[in-house]
């Protein structure tokens, strides 16, 4: 017989399986990151009461729906590896993340040569946090942008009366049409628009620039009312301005905003391991700060990070911003509770 | 609408697409290998006098249905690259490769999304080369392993009749099971056996060593009747004397052998852009003249060179030993003619 | 005999040599960079109509006359293989490039051990280009810079009348004397005031900062009139204010603007592979706005861009920059035609 | 207060701190070494049973004291990641290493600033081995060569009465003076012997070659006894039949072999990581022999790895290298059960 | 007998070792920043005129003391090796550092196991320099952090009257207790507080920000009244004002003003070889500007430049920022002559 | 005025420049090589007595001259920084190299953009050598290959009766025509047969193999005389025997034998800093033992070690290969005198 389980009998949901380590958490007083996120203990006869659960970790190891090769499925593990560089309180912001309880559930379970049936577990394991806990807020680490719609599509199919809008933190509009690829990394937004899961008037984009979308696609965003504000119109706004204010028009009209951040969005300079990182792209200071914004939103109910491949990162510069941009939006979160 | 091949019209066959990029080719004289290597003409109304052509080069740019992450699809690109840091001419056997006329095809078309599609097309690729062209000679650059089970099948198809044998150059097994993860690029060898495609025994694996294959796979290599020599023995009997009594035994029973050669056959310190290659591996000198033998061999009849991912190559290392690899067989395929 | 083309005698200029390698250009609709600017058809009996081209591509692959080594000599081909990332279109300034003919002529030709000779068929290609096609505007891709000398010393030979400005955006003022190392890439603008050419007045230099110029170079500037604006004073009035001041100023004097980018302007950590890069350099997205500006300038008649060794690249974050730098100065040309 | 472990009260022994993560142990039939090798569970609260354990693996992560900067704190970590890309099945030899109960315990406890701290550290977690689990076999993973003179002094002080020898496989000596530097990795084998803890006679060092150790320190061992053969003395007899001969000598005279593997007596082709390895050094196959050859011969009763810097990595070929070591020691090991 | 220095005689004092090499200089008129920097010649018989000599460099290669492996001991070779990319005039300023008489003393002497008497021997170096050459302006490129705390206890000692204040241009308060691990380069800061070498209200921290603290540090700060300024609101205020009213607020109550820059201040992509940098870090233009300032004001009488491990940057970038953080500094110290 | 040298009036020819820097030379008892070199003093009035001086170093860095970008003009430099790594005692030969006395004279003198002096400048360094001390015995570190044409002219200019025969380790022929390129390093043994420096058959290469020389080459090879042994033969006859054989059909009828190794004769796994170093080339034992049997060869008077491109290096292992080779050499060199 093939691969079996340990431990799954008591595992929230079949779709998942544990991380592939987890820290020995020793330091109780003043924890480090991967010290004070707790991970999901599947041996334990008794579930956690998730009614104390603010936030839950979810991996999406997948990345072989990339157009390019991008080996961004390994970031998941890279993230958690990487905690450990990170204390949980923000200086600037005198806020202890340690208010929130965080439980890091494992990675969907993928399959290695069904793209399909990856994409249906990514779904299906939205539903199931959606089921199981639905009070807690769902962080998921990409894998590539083509999550991003199985995800959503997950949540609508548990919420099926909520219209959602989408904060797309991005280089690229995604509006790449399906016939072409099928469902890649280069199509989630048009995905969910096609199919009727999110209006194209709920979605906003903030931080496109340069050469890097065809006329084509700027083209159906008109058409299909995609709203978006290039890099250089937001500087001149003024970025956090920007990212409030399309979060206000959203908040506006939709039920639940997701929150989608691809990593691409930062300079090449800043993000080298986001395999499609430009130049002329965002600060990490700004997108921190747009971060934190959305993580203080209300609105905002679902989050992930996407399209960070830590192979090709140098002096782990795009991981380290990718668990800061987790942190950063942690830091808005933690004062909805205040 | 989406995109188009503006000359495909004579384009042989509908699963190809051209070389993304073509040489220059100015060197009549003493042509390098990207000088003497022709580029098929798809704008040409006139197709090659195919009983002309000797060897056709096919790229197969898959890796997605690797088991960990792989940019063994940038290979075929990487190795045409290459070809220029390579004359013609091999002075230790004295033998000029521009006796032969080789092709460059292209590459088989492949899916973003759909891995079943890439793995028909190339099944097709093989198809369609053995109907319009069955005096030549296939050479495979992929991707990954998977591809192998593909291209003899697609063998198969076009020759029923015909008891095909395999001589595999390899670290490892490639007999996992399929339930497992479906056609990945652990599966290749088990999947010909469980479809009838090739007889267990009409398998010769040469390379084995190490902590690199599960016990069970070599009680199914057992039961199965998988010829297999491990490196230690190999080098005991000598490596060259070893793949002459390998293909000597096929030669006796089957009508064809198909040579497959994984790059992680080498050891690591060789071939570190193989990314399952190891400590303890094949030296570059064995592997090239064990190609050699087997390119003098008139029952070897395709070729393929796999899992090369040149995003993790040092120094352009494996590149250059695959494109040596490719020549190294062409000699010993030269001299057939001579 | 040695070396011979197969093709040249309807080449256009002797000395020229074709581009290593052409692009596949199998997408009509919308093309990537690279499937939308055509190479020069060498086999083809019949010459572009060049009435109907609006820009060249010129390669200058010389490096020998770097005072450090530099591998600067295959930036040209590294910019070619890099054209793929980007799209035709710039989204920011709604302008699709493909209004545009743009033909890549290939490489000047270059001698292994005379630099002297290399100089001389810089210059000559630069003459042939103004006396084959006038209208066209010529596109230089270094090489060092002192391409930049020959370059615009053929623009003098083939219009002895006009008088010339340069705009240089640079870290140096490569204003060292041509007596301790000949003509360098150290000394391009000197050898362009020594020789007569253009006057120390006609020279603007925007980029000059930290502790990268000996004194006597300053007052060397001071002596023969050159103009320059640190990069502090230039961020103190305004990148881009400062760069449409001094084309003004240039403008209102000078018949022809040439437009001279030394990539090692840029930050270190933007521009890793420009080998003189230094801490404290320019930001891509001033660099970016700076030659846009300059491209809409209907005087600027010719530019270069030098100094880039890709091997020296760091996630080839220098080498998309340094195709930025030439798609927004193209953004800015193609506004001249509307 | 600070720092405090909130599960130490059942460790085995309070010089140890767990790993830092620990493996989920997913796969029970076939398992890869990560799955294998269980961790010490220091929140039950049973203590495994020692009488079948057969291996304790134990961490001692210090580098500070190597002569030059070295980062070999990292390698036990390194190590441990590395584990996931070997099985336990030993194709060559046929044998399964699951015959054997192997227990990480994690790591010795080290000071930052003061390094007389982490040696007596060292020699006490091996006293305490010694004691706790006197019939289990201690395998060490470091850090730099400084620590086998701990852990050898910690082995005489738990048995006094034992006459110990060494076995080392090592480009260097390691005998200089203490009282140039202190106890460095420079060090460990004059260390033993000053100390009394050790015969010169009892040591013989196999790997020597090249211009790597002073003229003193050779004529330090022939005054001290210590027996050596050089590289290349040793490929004339057979790398493996002089470790035999070795073996048997000191077999002969001693109660117990401890086994120290510099990692940098590999090639530095082969074994980039190791800040110390050199042009003309062992291959690894000569090396995994003669440790496979010294894992059967029961009079070896402890081994340490050291010496391998991680960061300096190359493909990860050393770390694998490493764990390839371990491995092939631990495939003799199997054979003394059987 | 083991090492001896043939020259050390007339050294000036036995705790120093020269640099392991001297530049050639050559260039009389216009040095690079390696041929003007002169090298204290121990085999003259006659010493400098001390008078006469404005800033003495000291190498102070300590890295064990660093909680992670770091090889900034290394980083005093690597800034000489790197002043030949700089010249002596900053153009911006048109300030001439050949107004300056600096001597490079080498380095303080380390020891290998010993780092109790590496930090001795730091303090006794700083006391030597103020005793020998009181009048000139001592620069020390670190090593690590730990260092600050030996150096300003040597000023203190050499120095008792006097009341000290720090400027630290830092992403980390350094404030960690000592009972955790001994004085490593966690704890410089509170190790001057507590030994009462500095009070605590004299310190001014510049450049904090994101999640690189503990709050019980941060608490720390506030009941030993250390003064800080997060980078958010440094940058609201103004880098270059945020300086120099720290400065002005400092020199207001101390006699001496000791800077330290902890190179992890910068960016993770300005500053990728600081091991400890961060994504969100200051820009180099601002610490450039910064330091300057603090050059020149007058009461700012030591520097240091600290955590910068030249085996991890990438392109140089880092090294080249730690010596125009030096030069910067310079030029402000010039302003001072004038 | 332009550069001085503030010391060259009693460097021994103008031709050369002292190198960058000097090792302090602090170890008199047992040194490393770099404490062992002496560099020749060019501030003292007294030279040294060349009557005692047995071998002097000179450095060649000239790499314009290579076909393909390359950076060996940064080797010999490298060479010297590497020399701390490495003893004076050779312990498998029991050689200790302090019984030779060797000066470092610096590097020949290059221009920046005129070849040709670079190659009169070398021609004449050796004129100078041979006739400023011509019982020394010259060592130079190139550089690229057109340096050995250079020398050995310069070497028959001094000594016109002597018939002087190469010893040239090499995977290329280096017989590549002049007029396509001028002197480059495709050239140098053509242009020592055609200008009659040397004669066809005076002239061994031992190394070639695989696809890297065109046939014509061998053909020349043929016509003019040249002897060459492949690496297969070598390895079937015996590296060191076939060494041996060459030596000796040379010693019988040439005055003086030049050994020349072109680093490239190394696998590209061993040497990935020889930027034509191919898979399938020499191990490093070879080389080792070749250039030491080379070495005790009283005919051979000369040496060169060329194209080592230190910026390309791994591990700084071809570097490390290029320092042994030198001390390999001068091991057998050393026995000359015993």
């Amino acid at each position: 017989m093939g691969k079996e389980m340990n431990s799954s009998h008591n595992y929230p949901y079949p779709l998942l399986v544990p991380p592939p380590f987890r820290w020995d958490q020793r330091e109780v007083n003043e924890p480090k990151v991967h010290e004070w996120i707790e991970t999901l203990d599947v041996t334990s006869v008794v579930p956690p009461d998730w009614s104390q659960v603010d936030v839950t970790i979810l991996g999406v190891p997948l990345s072989r729906s990339s157009i390019s090769a991008s080996a961004a499925s390994e970031n998941p593990d890279a993230i958690r590896r990487a905690w450990k560089y990170f204390t949980t309180y923000n200086l600037e912001e005198d806020v202890d993340l340690t208010v929130l309880k965080v439980i890091d559930l494992g990675d969907v379970r993928q399959h290695v040569t069904d793209i399909s049936v990856c994409h249906r577990n990514i779904r299906e394991a939205m539903v199931a946090m959606r089921t199981h806990h639905p009070n807690t807020f769902p962080l998921m680490i990409g894998g590539d942008h083509s999550i991003t719609a199985m995800l959503v599509k997950g949540w609508k199919a548990a919420h099926p009366e909520e219209r959602i809008g989408i904060l797309q933190l991005d280089t690229h509009f995604d509006l790449r049409s399906l016939e072409d690829n099928g469902p890649s990394n280069g199509t989630p937004i048009r995905n969910l628009i096609e199919s009727g899961t999110v209006k194209g008037e709920d979605v906003f984009n903030i931080g496109l620039h340069g050469f890097f979308n065809a006329k084509s696609l700027k083209e159906y965003a008109h058409r299909s009312g995609v709203n978006y504000i290039t890099l250089k119109e937001a500087r001149k706004r003024g970025v956090a301005r920007t990212v409030e204010e399309a979060l206000q028009q959203l908040a506006d009209k939709v039920d639940t905003i997701y929150l989608t951040v691809d990593m691409d969005v930062l300079d090449i300079s800043v993000g080298p391991g986001a395999p499609a990182s430009t130049p002329g792209g965002m600060r990490s200071d700004e997108l921190f700060e747009a971060v934190q914004i959305a993580g203080s939103c209300p609105r905002v109910r679902a989050m992930d990070i996407v399209c960070l491949d830590p192979v090709k990162d140098v002096a782990q510069a795009t991981v380290k911003a990718g668990v800061h941009v987790m942190l950063s939006f942690l830091t808005g979160f933690a004062k909805r509770k205040s």
